[in-house]
């Protein structure tokens, strides 16, 4: 099942509005092939994993980390591939709760007369699709908010344009990849005129969609993310009306790399599911701009994680029912 | 070593402005008795356990964490007294880099044909004594800096008085016994007429002495720390004439409990060695006031730990030269 879940990361991103499912065939002991759902979201990885196995599917078993589909959507539903397949014992993470599904795939398996083995790694397997669940649950993307200070809070500094070193910026990137779209405000869009694209070698072809919220179309044609050929989405709501919207456009995860504007208006809107706080080891003073420079709610998260970024440091937060 | 270097720990801050060092005895394999500095710095570790062991201490190995002394101070040299014990190999953590000593103590050993191993957990034991040390090298205290702030960089929160919860404040208190002295300013005896001991239970009596700086002699005389009977001392210096004139009373590390100001006027001034920035996970926004409010000067610093303390954290950063 581990296998079955990295594969499934690696495709974060890549999927929507479809889940990113890993799958994987062991048969005596040995894994015989793996799948990760296409890029479009077709074929799904348990379909590649019976096409690859061929007849040494039969009395197989399958790991894979979503419970498989039971409803004919644009393809035929994989429980019956599975079946067809032979396959013994189908060993599943976490149900599918899309409505379509839920319950019936793993039901069609059992009715067939296959081991089913349910929630094992359920958690992680929740985790690797975060963003397909969360439209389900809450009607609308897992967002994600980046945030890089100081240690006393600042996002900008007098003496420099780039608070943290390379490596936390590398990882900012690698964020992006592993989201469906990337969100901004049009002040940053004037101030930095970013490209938001995902640059890490070998994943350039991984940056999200980007999205500019700007409200009185200040934001010049000759914007970077406007000439460069990647899509970009210049959205005039504000918040939430412009994440219903994204909702409705099939985006099922967002990372909202923006001002102290845009940022204080995400945490005061109660929308952020996860903070990724990159935080430098300088202390700015008065000069610097403060990160919640307008925020008037008070925001209370839980931290999960504390990475070491060459000197800076990320802190991951999980946001709290109550913020 | 490691449990002479812990015994020493034990006793940081109740030594001023003698070292605290901690020393072990060893005989076939078993330790046979350990000592620690007494508060007063009399008698010495070493002398504790060569009188423990008695004549069982001939034949026998030390460990010690810190240099012996070979000059006749308020006591006569450990060094000799170890040799008087038949003692056959001394263990050495760190050299005393008292001038008075400074490989002395270790030239009477090896003259005495006692063999000497040196620079056993060398870094662990100058950081035990690293008050004593940096008076010797920068003719003042290790200062420690203590910053409790949300997430964006601010001390208040117009919701609550504490911004951490009870595992950050007891490390806080912790810290305090670790110093020989506590430093905070006027401005904090006025707005929250602090005790500014420590009140971890059993730890009560290792509560430093409380400095005040008060330039313009506004702290009232029924201020509670100067009522509860326990050493305090109110000074019209500013930095860095405070820091000497600490330095002259035998101070030898000191631990900055401040507001914004003179947080910022320690971090402007340099004097500072190592933070420690407690941290709670929320955002406060723009109604609270943020640390580092009157900084005009960037610090950087380097994270050398990171521990968590409930839902709060804890970062302990070192603090280079260019700051």
């Amino acid at each position: 099942m581990r296998v079955a879940l990295s594969l499934a990361r690696r495709q974060a991103g890549q999927t929507h509005p479809n889940p990113n499912v890993g799958a994987v065939l062991v048969k005596d002991g040995q894994i015989i092939t793996q799948g990760i759902t296409a890029s479009s979201g077709r074929p799904h990885a348990e379909t590649i994993v019976i096409e690859n196995a061929g007849k040494n599917a039969s009395g197989a078993t399958l790991y894979v980390t979503l419970e498989p589909c039971s409803h004919h959507g644009k393809t035929p539903p994989c429980a019956d591939a599975i079946i067809k397949a032979g396959i013994k014992t189908v060993v599943i993470a976490c149900h599918d709760k899309n409505p379509q599904v839920s319950g019936g795939g793993i039901a069609a398996l059992k009715k067939a007369g296959i081991e089913v083995i349910e929630n094992i790694c359920e958690k992680e397997g929740l985790e690797v699709n975060r963003g397909f669940f969360s439209v389900i649950e809450k009607k609308r993307p897992y967002i994600s908010l980046k945030i890089a200070t100081s240690l006393d809070g600042k996002i900008t500094s007098p003496h420099s344009r780039w608070l943290t070193d390379e490596a936390a910026r590398e990882f900012g990137h690698l964020l992006r990849a592993q989201h469906d779209a990337i969100l901004t405000g049009s002040g940053t869009v004037l101030a930095d005129d970013p490209l938001l694209t995902c640059r890490l070698s070998g994943l350039e072809h991984r940056s999200p969609i980007r999205i500019v919220l700007d409200r009185s179309g200040k934001i010049p044609k000759n914007a970077k993310l406007l000439q460069d050929g990647h899509e970009s989405w210049v959205m005039g709501h504000e918040l939430p009306g412009a994440i219903e919207e994204i909702t409705k456009r099939g985006i099922t995860s967002v990372l909202v790399e923006a001002g102290a504007k845009l940022t204080s208006a995400f945490l005061e809107s109660g929308l952020v599911d996860k903070v990724y706080w990159f935080r430098a080891p300088i202390v700015i003073g008065k000069e610097g701009l403060c990160v919640t420079e307008t925020l008037e709610k008070l925001a209370r998260f839980k931290q999960i994680e504390h990475i070491k970024l060459g000197n800076d440091s990320l802190e991951i937060y999980e946001c709290s029912q109550e913020s």
